[in-house]
C-alpha cells in the first residue's frame, strides 16, 4: 500500500521543520503508542493494522508533486523542502503481531530512531493502528457471541469511505471473520468473498419463484437465496425448497437461505424446520439485518437455528458504546537518552516513561494471568511484586511459578522489516487461541472482568523520581 | 480518484452475471438513492459526495488483473469475464448539487440505464454519498454551534481509516468547515491546511518558554502555541505572550495560542483578558479537546472566547446519536419502464414507485416552505393538496403564491459529466445559504422541527394502484 507522506496532520511536517531549525532532527527519540481504555466498554482489545503500517513506513517518501505541493503554502524554507527529497523513516519499532490480545495502557508500538522521523509517523500510525485494532475488537466479541457460528462481513456500503470498508474488512478477519463481500479487499489482502443477491433481482423478474430459478441457474453450486422479499415463510422458504428439489435433479446442491428482516430467532427455528422436513437439512441459514454482538447474542438465547451471520454496519464502522474511534495516543517517552514522563493530576493519565517491555504473566498451564510493563533489560521473575500504574497503593505478588512472556518482537530496524508479512488467517488463529486463554471474565460483554497491567519496581521509582523532579501543574 | 470497480459487494457482480445469463442485462431500469432518517436525530442533511461519486463512474472499468482475480474466484464462465473487459457505466444521475439541504425519504440521486449497469453500481454509490453526506452535516452542525466562530478538522489520527480521513476532510469543508489539519486533503481537494504544534514540541526542549521561542523562530507568521503543557495561565500564555513581544520587535506578530483542556469556556474568558491587557487583541484563541456541537454550544453558552474551533474524532467519524453511518438504501423503482413499488407493513419503508422529480416549495420571500416529491413530468401548482407519504390520512395544501423549484439536475448523462466539477467553497456557500432559508426550528439540536416532504397526487395514485395489485405480504 503506498500512502502519501502527506497524509498526516500539518502540525508534523512543521514541527519536522522546526526541529531541522533548531539542530534537533538527528536526536534519538522513543515514542509509545498505545490506548488509555478497552474499547467497547469491554475487557481487552485485539491488535491489528501493523502489516498496513510497515508497508507505509518501508515506502514512506515524498514525491517532487508533493515537495512542490508544501512550497506552494508558503509556509516551509528551502532548505526543509530539499531535506524532505531524501527523507526516508530509518526507525526501529518493537510491536506485538496482529491478533495478540492486548489491553489498555501497555504500549503497543514502541518507535524509536531520529526525533524529526519518529516524529513524522505519528499521525499516520495512529489512523492505521487505531481503526484497524478497533475493527479486530469489534470482530472478536461478534464472533464470540455466534459461538462457532460462521461470521462475514457485510459492511461495505455503509463504512467511512471506500478505505473505511477495505481496512475495516481486513481488520474483521484479523479478529476471527471468515469472508466479506467486499471484492477489492478480496484481491488485496487475499480473503474469502461471498455473497448473495439483493431484494431488487428478486423483484426484476415476474415472481420470486422465476427469480429463484434464473439466480440457481447462474450459480448452480452457490446460490444463497434472499427469502424475504415477499414473505419469508409462506412463500421465501416454500419457494427455495422448489429449487432446491430442482438442482438436486439435476445434480447440484442449494447453498443456502439468508434471512434479512423480522425475528431472526424465530424466522431460523421454522426455516430450519421447513428445509429439515424436506430433505434439506444441509442448506444453511444466514441471517443479516443490524445484526452486532447483542443482537447475535440474544438470538442464540432464543434457540435460533443461524449457521451464518453477515454482519454489516455495525461491524464496519466498530459501532457501539466506547467504539468508532480508538483513542490511541503516541507519547514520547525518552529523548537524547533521557527518560520523559507527563505528569497530570489524573494518575490515569500520567505516561511511562523510558524504553520498555512488555511480558505477559502465564500460568504453567498456559492461561494469563496479567500484563506488566518493566524498563527495558530489567529482571522480573516470579515472587516480585509488581504495581498498579494509575493507584500507587495497589500491588500484587507475581505468583512463583509464573512464567513471563515477551508480547512484542523488533518488527522493524532501521526502517526496514525485520520478518516476512503473515497471511491473515495465521493472525486469526492467534487471535482465537489468545481469546481462549484469557480470564473467562474478560470475554463478558457486560461488566467484563478487569484484567491487570501492572508496572515493575524500577519503573515505578523512575516515574517517582521524574514526579519529584517536576515543579509545575500539567495535563497530559 | 479511481476507485476500483471491484470496490464493491461480490453479489453486485453475482447479479450482474445473472442478469446477463437470462438477457436482461440491458432492459431500461431505474434505482433511487435516498435515506429514511436524518442523521443525528436532526432536522436535516447536508448532501456531499457527488463529484466523487462521477468521478468513480466515469472512470468505472475493469484492469485485466482484476478480470484475472474474478475469474480465479471459479464463480464466473468466460462469457461474463469476457463482458466485463469492455463494461462501462452508460448510466444517466439526477442529483442535487453537494451542500444542497435535504431530508429523509426523497431520491437524492436517481440512476437510470441498462439494469446490469445501474445495478453494479449501488455499493460504491451508497458507499461514498452515505458517509461524506453524514460528515457534512455533522460538519454544518458544528459550524451552526460555532456562530460564525472558525472550525477547523482536525480528525485523521483517529479516523476510519486512510480515506476515512480524506473524505471526511473534504466533507467536512463542503459542510463549512474553515481548513484541515489533512496535508493530503489540502492537496487533493484544494482545502486550507492548518496546524500548531504536539506537546511532543514542548517536551522535546528543555522548558515552555525556549520551545515557544524556537517555534516562533521557525514559524514567524503563522505560529499557533500550545499553551497547556504545563500550566495553561501560570505559564503557557504568560510563555506565549513574551514570545508575542519578541516577536513583534522583530516585526512579526503570534498568530494564536491553543488550549487543549480542561475548562475551555473559562481558559479562552481569562486567557482572551490577559492577552488583551498585555496589547495582544489580535491574537486568536483556538480551542480542542473532544469538541462537537454540544460541546460549542455550552463555551459559548457560558461566554467561551473561542475565536476557531478544532474538532477532531467526533466530526471525522460523524459520531453521535443517530451518527456514525447514514444508512442510506438504493432501490429499485422502473424496469423495462414499468413502476416497482416495495410495499411493506410499515408505511414508512414502502418505496416512492416510478420516475419522479424532487421539488422544493419556497415562499416569495425564499424561505423554504416543504419538499415534494411527485412523477416525473407531472405539473405541480400553488393550492394543490399533497400527501404525506407515510400516513395517507394526513394532507396539506400548498400556498397560492407558491414557487416550485426543481431541487436536482442531470449530471450525468450516458455515463459523461455534464457539469463542469464545482470548487468546494462554492458547495459551502450554498450549504450556509440554504442552511438560513430553512425554517429556524429544523436547525435545532433537540427534538428539531420535521420539515415536510410531501407527496404529489399522481404519486399517491400509483402507489394506491401498484399496493392493490400485490396480494401478499412483504419488507423492504
Amino acid at each position: 500500500m503506498h500512502l502519501s507522506p502527506l497524509l498526516t496532520d500539518l502540525y508534523e511536517l512543521t514541527m519536522l521543520a522546526g526541529y531541522l531549525e533548531e539542530g534537533m532532527a538527528d536526536k534519538p527519540a522513543v515514542f509509545d503508542l498505545y490506548f488509555r481504555t478497552n474499547p467497547f466498554a469491554g475487557g481487552y482489545a485485539v491488535f491489528a493494522g501493523l502489516e498496513p503500517a510497515l508497508d507505509c513506513l518501508e515506502n514512506l517518501h515524498f514525491t517532487p508533486e508533493e515537495i512542490d505541493y508544501l512550497g506552494s503554502l508558503g509556509l516551509f524554507k528551502p532548505r526543509f523542502l530539499a531535506f524532505l527529497r531524501t527523507f526516508r523513516f530509518r526507525g526501529t519499532i518493537k510491536a506485538p503481531p496482529e491478533g495478540t490480545v492486548v489491553f489498555a495502557n501497555e504500549p503497543l508500538l514502541t518507535v524509536s530512531g531520529a526525533l524529526a522521523e519518529v516524529q513524522l509517523v505519528e499521525t499516520v500510525l495512529l489512523n492505521i493502528i487505531n481503526f484497524q485494532t478497533l475493527v479486530a475488537t469489534k470482530a472478536a466479541r461478534i464472533c464470540h457471541a455466534a459461538a462457532g457460528a460462521e461470521v462475514i462481513e457485510f459492511g461495505l456500503r455503509r463504512a467511512q469511505g471506500p478505505d473505511g470498508g477495505l481496512s475495516a474488512s481486513r481488520a474483521a478477519c484479523v479478529g476471527g471473520v471468515k469472508g466479506t463481500s467486499n471484492v477489492l479487499a478480496g484481491m488485496t489482502y487475499g480473503l474469502p468473498v461471498r455473497g448473495t443477491h439483493a431484494h431488487s433481482w428478486v423483484q426484476s423478474f415476474a415472481d420470486e419463484l422465476t427469480a429463484f430459478r434464473a439466480y440457481a441457474d447462474a450459480f448452480p453450486d452457490s446460490s444463497v437465496l434472499l427469502v424475504d422479499t415477499y414473505d419469508t415463510l409462506k412463500s421465501g422458504v416454500p419457494n427455495a425448497i422448489n429449487v432446491a428439489r430442482e438442482l438436486r435433479e439435476k445434480g447440484h446442491e442449494l447453498r443456502g437461505i439468508r434471512l434479512d428482516s423480522g425475528d431472526l430467532a424465530y424466522l431460523s427455528r421454522e426455516a430450519r424446520q421447513m428445509l429439515d422436513a424436506a430433505g434439506f437439512p444441509e442448506v444453511r441459514i444466514l441471517a443479516s439485518n443490524e445484526l452486532d454482538e447483542q443482537v447475535i447474542d440474544s438470538i442464540r438465547d432464543e434457540g435460533g437455528r443461524v449457521d451464518i451471520y453477515g454482519v454489516g454496519t455495525k461491524l464496519a464502522t466498530a459501532a457501539g458504546t466506547g467504539g468508532v474511534a480508538l483513542g490511541g495516543v503516541y507519547k514520547l517517552v525518552a529523548i537524547d537518552g533521557q527518560p520523559k514522563m507527563k505528569t497530570t493530576s489524573d494518575p490515569a493519565k500520567a505516561t511511562l516513561p523510558g524504553s520498555k517491555q512488555v511480558l505477559r504473566a502465564v500460568s504453567p498451564g498456559g492461561a494469563y494471568i496479567q500484563d506488566l510493563v518493566c524498563l527495558a533489560g530489567e529482571a522480573l521473575a516470579g515472587g516480585m511484586t509488581v504495581y498498579d500504574p494509575t493507584n500507587p497503593l495497589r500491588q500484587t505478588t507475581l505468583p512463583a511459578d509464573v512464567r513471563l512472556v515477551d508480547l512484542r518482537l523488533t518488527v522493524m530496524a532501521q526502517g526496514q522489516r525485520t520478518l516476512a508479512p503473515e497471511p491473515i488467517d495465521r493472525m486469526a488463529e492467534r487471535c482465537r487461541r489468545e481469546m481462549d486463554l484469557l480470564p473467562q471474565g474478560c470475554r463478558r460483554f457486560v461488566n467484563p472482568h478487569h484484567y491487570k497491567v501492572s508496572i515493575s519496581p524500577q519503573l515505578k521509582e523512575l516515574r517517582c523520581t521524574l514526579a519529584q523532579a517536576v515543579t509545575s501543574g500539567r495535563k497530559d
